[in-house]
């Protein structure tokens, strides 16, 4: 499983089941919702803007994509959760199966975040965000082709605690035809 | 990350949060519990006597344990989900960080079930087990010594439906002093 693989086998829309756990207080949290990815040229200008904003030449990219989601929590109904960002992978020239993940805005913080991540060589794609005062990281495989796992941790930048831990089961919609 | 290690670092007790996504209708299940992990001795007579039922040599096991739960669900908050189990890990020989694991009752079915684990080069504890007409996968790692994940699926034996997919958070329960 490489990045172009990870990518390609992710394009599609996906009906998410989200279970955070509140650590500290040992709360659960349920979050319903629609997650769409599509694939984006290596000529689309809202990642040649994205690699030129972290001064990174667009040549580098492979398998630019947008993700769109939309759903609500049980927390509370009355919002919906809803969201679109530019997601454009950097490949490591030097190192097979890791670079950074470029994206428009950050899961945890609205600020642009940029990610590293690495493919295992069970076929796991982990990605780790640092920002300022707090570091996310996600595990994200393939169960089958239409069934992905994320697991997700929010921990304090200094490492030592995990503030939040989800699970997604991303279950590929259906297509009507 | 052996499987001495991993059991060792397993010991203790630990509050666990559990978060169960039946796939098919989309419904969620959030169960609470306490999980208490405790290292037997390779004479103890439950671990020689399982080892026997499988006609192993109880000298080729390693780090025999045992595991009792005791939580609720939300699904029904008057049963109380409570167990013991004993489990004995048999090294393969031949292969490294593979082999299987014994224990005196299976998780989805209360027969007897043998299981083959191995461990990732990620440090990940992956256990497959087979039963007559389902299959569990476990998932299981340490984000720190204090903090262990475990991402549980059941499918169809046949391997193309996951029916039951679930997250559980384990954190070490303080100890009072």
């Amino acid at each position: 499983m490489d990045i172009t693989q990870f990518v390609a086998g992710s394009i599609g829309q996906w009906k998410s089941q989200r279970s955070a756990h509140h650590m500290i207080f040992g709360h659960f949290e349920a979050v319903r919702s629609e997650i769409e990815i599509v694939a984006l040229t290596l000529d689309d200008p809202a990642a040649i803007a994205l690699c030129q904003a972290y001064d990174l030449d667009p040549s580098q990219a492979v398998m630019p994509f947008r993700m769109s989601w939309e759903g609500e929590s049980d927390w509370d109904e009355s919002e919906v959760l809803k969201g679109s960002t530019v997601l454009v992978p950097i490949p490591d020239p030097n190192l097979p199966n890791r670079g950074r993940l470029l994206r428009d805005r950050g899961y945890a913080e609205t600020i642009p975040a940029a990610a590293h991540y690495h493919i295992t060589e069970d076929g796991v794609f982990v990605l780790i965000t640092e920002y300022d005062r707090a570091a996310a990281e996600e595990r994200i495989w393939f169960v089958n082709p239409n069934l992905r796992f994320r697991v997700s941790t929010i921990k304090t930048s200094d490492g030592s605690g995990v503030v939040t831990a989800s699970f997604s089961s991303e279950l590929r919609a259906m297509t009507t035809t």
